[in-house]
């Protein structure tokens, strides 16, 4: 039986990109279901009742949540082609940690920027400099993250990159600038197809951003 | 060479925990830095430089940081006895997600009940019972999280009944008149070698948080 792989998910999301690049890396063919964030189906409060968030993938009716985790379920289930963790148990903490950094450090300081203003906002931007240059200095002088390969931690930072041109828009302030290895890297991710076919365009990102501050009544 | 495992900890600490009975469910032998939290040692901060939080396991002289990251890193070196994460692929996706979910959820929801007054408090206590009824449904009637075998997710969660007392005070409430299941569970966690040995007396917990509490200027 042919795998049935559905992946609920909002075009402009971050955290959905990793899932299809994931997907794209190991040859998965999948269909897409658009949700709307302001109207969630009744299917996908069904399917994640804890969070209500995209993405979710369903396999074979199955339902998986939270994207660090399908990517891990992923690179599991399909082994045989392009690994995502490294095989070494210590690479393999490594690669948890900054992924589990970027989660707890990215999203909520972008917002910060994109929703926010003044004091609040110039404070968010310096720390998005400081998280950054963290990430930087795990990069060091590798290609990937992942060292030769791009892998699990490239995939869990590089959608991020899709929002540079919002953050740097609405915070008046050059990334590349600070962090221009960071940016060399990402550009480097984004020759490969498994993340150009994945990632949407920044500047819709851009307006669709704006689209959600006006709809949450921030000007 | 035998493994020279070190663990830099903090005795009321559940995360700490978690840690101590991963490695006592494989039988490593390890030694305990217990760190003054008020006052870090400078190889904590050299060994955990972005969060400067323990606990910190120095597995060969290489840190490895986070306590959900340390256990996994702990079933993936020491493979030959006591699995902990399931084999199959969906059930390991299902144990991370909920172990993400603890992570994201208990303690800082805790915290507002030993550190909260009044109406705060109040809404945490709700909030709490609400976060143990949806772990009691994943529960179910299994003796573990892990099905017949105790794992991944009972190690995740089991820690933190040394702070039911804690909460029960500083609350004035009953966690097992609402989740007589997941006080059930705990206790059947409690009668393993590896989570009592692993255990801080719930009444010290308790005075160790009014110390903390008092420090912080909370009364």
């Amino acid at each position: 039986m042919a795998d049935e792989v559905v992946l609920l998910n909002s075009w402009a999301s971050p955290f959905g990109s990793r899932v299809r690049i994931a997907l794209a890396e190991k040859g998965v063919k999948y269909e897409i279901k658009e949700e709307d964030l302001f109207n969630k189906s009744p299917l996908l409060l069904t399917v994640n009742p804890v969070h209500n968030k995209i993405p979710v993938l369903i396999h074979n009716g199955k339902p998986i949540c939270e994207s660090l985790n399908i990517v891990q379920y992923i690179d599991e289930v399909w082994r045989g082609k392009s690994p995502l963790l490294p095989s070494d148990p210590y690479q393999r903490a490594q690669a948890r940690f900054w992924a589990d950094f970027i989660d707890k450090k990215i999203y909520e300081t972008g917002k910060k920027i994109w929703r926010g203003k003044g004091e609040q906002q110039e404070t968010a931007k310096k720390e998005l400099i400081e998280i950054f240059k963290l990430l930087e200095g795990e990069l060091g002088d590798k290609p990937y993250f992942g060292g030769n390969n791009f892998g699990f931690l490239d995939i869990a930072l590089v959608p991020f990159y899709s929002r540079f041109y919002t953050l740097e828009t609405t915070g008046n302030f050059s990334i590349e600038a600070e962090c221009p290895k960071l940016v060399a890297w990402a550009k480097r991710c984004l020759e490969k197809e498994s993340v150009s076919k994945s990632f949407p365009d920044p500047h819709k990102v851009y307006e669709f951003v704006l689209l959600v501050n006006k709809k949450l009544g921030i000007q």
